[in-house]
């Protein structure tokens, strides 16, 4: 079977700028000047990386990264990879070297790998409710502002699969397009026709009627919003494998299942981005 | 009384590179092509930026930004203020202009909405549980990489107070700076010995012992972390108006005014920031 | 029919960017040192950018900018749009305004304005080439570094089409890829497995035998590397509508045509961005 | 004698800069998709850069660089410098390394390559042109947009040499300046009275009378546009070495011997850099 | 005793990034055109770092950055600390290598160098002449633009101390803000409601009258502005050790020690950032 | 007679992006929280910039660029001019708008106005020892990193000339180059060989049999290093027109006439960028 965290490729200059951004940051033009203060300069140390709860891990290079740009010597030994899912008070990586450095990065390294983590976790948990159908969980492009790639990364290490990365690279017609166009069979024409050849076509609908023309203008992907699971199976059933389903709205860990069993190809959530909290990850330092 | 959103300062230049950061993200090298294709270049529109659930708002700056950024001729009529309390269906502002403009940037403006909006609402619901207190709800250091201004000002906007915003704008003696330097008292003068007259200095203790030993050494600010109420309640008695006391850890709408009660001066929370779900808010498009 | 120029969509801030990053390059650190030797700072002037060979334009928009992050006083007024065949002589645009903005700004608004143009100058040969087929021209990734985007965009003006535009937005399986793979079969599943379900995947392949194996894995689209037109005319039989068919390799004035009429979709040139000879174009000031 | 490529002097900032922007341009927010779906982590994989066509190479640092910046494990040994002239067929430079990061620089490398040597090609064959004379062949101002300086270091490459890198390093008073200013006298006594001690000071002359009154208000250079074989060989006596004469226009191949051989001591040519063909180079991989 | 210079942070990016900035900016689009005329590209070559004046050192880190962003292979062997006291024809740092790196990048380093200890040797200056009292030197915002890090940093090698990094890290109100808000008082008790509990607030006053309102609202600090030493003495009296007490106002080698006398805790001084001259450092080559 | 000032070209966006940086800089994350705090956010002011001291103005639009980042609203009604002498307590500018905006940029604004004019008012003390002779006053690369545009346009402003602006738009042959070179002869030799025909060459001599050999190699300017005035004036009269003389080394108030009076070209001061005090000037808000 594929593991998407496998094969998510994270282009290696957006860990590295992501993790300088957050120290830049953090940073500010004094430093840390609590441990300057309180950790003399020569001081050595152990830590460790421990999950407080229970959750799929993301966001490790980012993490390694910001210890590194504060000082090369740290030593990282990851006991953990992406992907992997913890149990509570595992240790995900142990550090040792500079005192001040450890403690300079902490919170940059923590504050990418909680958040990154609480995505792959809800990720997880909506993956491992549709197990027993074949369909994909995938994300939108509800990110927060400048972690997109990262967000989505994460996604994949929770096993869930990506939507389009921008409105770039990919044609997604919304009801609002349709509107404007005047309808779904004129706006699917107008896609055809403008978009490049190895670019693909979604169209949201939310009727079967709607479905049903939009069928006839032969999209790649139909985009089933906020429908019943009858209506979404019978969706299905009409579509009959001549597009990719995507079911989007109200997905829950309550009603995911349910949408899965209608047989759409993907589902998408938003939520998985945009609200999973944070999984709990500290560091514990060991002095001596 | 004090409205802490009109005494919040979001420097200008912060607002518009965010708008443009997020905005870049999206359009990438192709930009949108999905209203390229399907809307007319001329065609204009209006729209309202809807709350599909109750919250309180922040991030309208960021949000008009964004379509100013696409196009400077978009209107955008705000008929709210960050820091407003907002119920469901209500319509927070009003837009009109270029549809392809509209449609290019709303997701990139939702996102910051939706994002600073559900920080500022987790903010709210805090201080509403220790309002019949005199304690004030601030913020942490765990913050999203990119956005710690941004959330901190969210914060402001629900009601809360700013902590440090990063490590350079005060000290903060955490128990891991307590081990390397030996103790508490030492720890302390250090920090007073090393940092300058412009600096606060805070320390975190986790028992009544370790804050007597502390308040002998005289830190501006004592964080109370993972007190007991009862616990803590002697501490703030101990204590007796010689430093701020400012409690820590487990911070809920369940437990939040319990600590309250306690009769400290400051309770901090990481969850508003990192773990608030998203305020779901919505572009509804009127063609025409 | 659909005009590709019309569909073009460059974002706005790639524009500026762009612009900006050239005027920074040319004025380094002590500015037009010859203008103000030379044009006392009140002096006006008018001034017309001329095509001094007959071509086809792009780039207007980014030359503009040039002459108004200058001076915001520059009067600018095309009088011919990106897409536009021209005449040798024509008139591209007219200027009025301070002598110096124009003088400073002229190179840099010219470097964009006859690079560009010789693009879509270069592509639409080629269109016209194939004008009596339903083949499409379209471009590669064989760019210019840091101008990828405003190369797409002078391929649509002068009527081509655009492929992928970087590494991930879509899948495009080579030879090279193949070959570590071990079959091609096992590429397409590979990739299949991997990419999100907004991907499309394409294939190269040099040879009938190779394509036959190809199309039972179902690609997206198949690349026709280097076949003689009879080949691929074959190939384009062969493949019977159930992908897209490319023609790559040796594409020519002299072969596009009989390339085009083997029936295949789409046709694609590295040439028209990589070794287009820039349009000449110029810029007259008249003193007055 | 001088060995311009020799004496090149590309700042290493620049270098990497390039190929750092070049990569992200490249990889987007996704990285390589099709490399990740096609070929497992671990594969190793050797290759080598051949010139399909003959030509002289420039660029070699900027392809390295763009491979180490995708993996620092990958081998890159160049088989030839800068400046050398390669028959078709060569090798140009051997890799081995991590297969992926071998296939995701490829492009990013190569595009850099065969633009700059193509540059380096069509201004070693100007400079074959007039190697039986004094002449040196240089550049201008009419190059690539945010190129500039890799552009003039090729021109070094291919034995040529560099006019003004910019507005800002160099007076050079064309037709447009002299208009203004109200005569050759009066603007080169003009940017006489302006410009620094260290600065050079070139008039644009278009005929025998404007040079003579050139002269008397000696400049350093002087170009002479666009004049026939004939009026340049008087031109050149006329100047009796009182300054350096350059000779601008109309120069190409067929051209260039008769123009060097009118004596003057500088030609420029602005087709070397903005409409010299890419340099046919490919990476081929090696499996195994 | 505390060594200021032993508690300087000085993030390591802002040298790396300081270093870079400067080499870009004397190195352009050409690079060193010079030493590439001059030196052969192998030569090595050994040379000093000499004091030509005595005094105070500080930004060994940013030139050392600076050589070896040069050319890795550059040694350089600090022979000298930040903060140490240097005799004239001092050897501060001995470097070896690449002849051409260490020539390129000799102005850059030493403009950091030259500009930085002199910052700190005037500090020094002002420190001596109050060694005999517990006043602390500090600086102010009085910084040059872009380099406030660096020089607040040289300001801590030469024994003086940090006040507010920026307008954010404090609150200090001053003159203008008391006009506008009516009062000291009132300034006060604003500044008190609207700021977080770890920020500290300064006000200045001119006058013992001004200072008896300000301290029943309480301040942190009070900035005594322009007193004579008599008034000061009474100020400081009156304050009684209830906030800490900062003296401003024609802070010079002649004064200070006066100023220090009245018992202030804190004397700021502008001019050991804006107007403290360079020290006169310079390199020597030794050719072998 | 030709003013420096008015021919000084300061590119536009080198204003803007040295404003913007340093409020950058100055607001940090959190921005004015003084001015918050103490001021209601509609109060408006009346402001004027006045010269506390007698000096020369340079830095005006910087200053104008400061406030209007901060507010576009702010009315900048400069009263004097780049280039200006101003006596003590002369208004500079007169402003008037968002009292918050006046207050919040004020640092910024006077630190860019104090430091260029104290630059231009250094240069112009040297100008006016020099002026009853023929001698140009210039610059070196002496300058703050970072700042090197404005500070040789503060020159310009004071009177001065510039040197060149880096590394590359000229050579300057120095004491460590002519010893690795071998000799004079052969530095210049190999400086004329491999310098582009736009470039000047300057060689650093510091004795007359130095510059007799240097002068049989024709460099276009000739350094007098550290030479007596009798000696100085001895190299004048040797050089006899042939190349630009320049004089360095130990130029002070005290020395300046004599070194101008042995008939130099050109006087160049390290001094007047790297040393020059700040002109004082202060910003007095007018509240009602």
């Amino acid at each position: 079977m594929v593991d998407p965290a496998e094969l998510a490729t994270l282009p290696r200059h957006l860990v590295l700028d992501a993790a300088r951004m957050a120290l830049v940051e953090d940073l500010g033009r004094a430093g840390d000047i609590t441990s300057a203060a309180t950790i003399p300069a020569g001081t050595v140390a152990k830590a460790a990386i421990v999950a407080r709860r229970p959750g799929v891990l993301a966001g490790l290079a980012v993490a390694e990264c910001a210890f590194h740009l504060c000082d090369k010597r740290v030593g990282f030994n990851a006991e953990c990879r992406d992907g992997d899912t913890v149990p509570a008070a595992a240790v995900v990586a142990r550090l040792d070297g500079p005192a001040r450095a450890i403690l300079t990065a902490e919170r940059t390294a923590l504050n990418f790998l909680c958040h990154l983590s609480g995505i792959a976790t809800a990720t997880a948990a909506l993956v491992a409710g549709v197990q027993h159908t074949r369909a994909r969980i995938v994300d939108t492009r509800k990110t927060t502002p400048g972690l997109r790639a990262l967000e989505k990364y994460a996604v994949r290490c929770g096993g869930g699969w990506n939507h389009r990365f921008g409105l770039d690279d990919a044609v997604l017609i919304k009801d609002n397009h349709i509107a404007v166009a005047g309808s779904v069979t004129r706006a699917i024409e107008q896609a055809r026709a403008g978009a490049g050849h190895m670019v693909k076509i979604a169209v949201e609908v939310d009727s079967l009627d709607q479905l049903a023309e939009a069928m006839v203008a032969g999209p790649d992907v139909v985009m089933l919003d906020n429908m019943a699971p009858a209506e979404m199976r019978e969706a299905v059933h009409l579509v009959a494998g001549r597009a990719i389903t995507e079911a989007s709205g109200n997905v829950t860990l309550a009603t995911v299942a349910a949408i899965a069993e209608t047989g759409v190809d993907v589902i998408s959530s938003g939520r998985i981005t945009h609200s999973a909290p944070a999984l709990d990850l500290a560091l514990d330092v060991e002095v001596g």
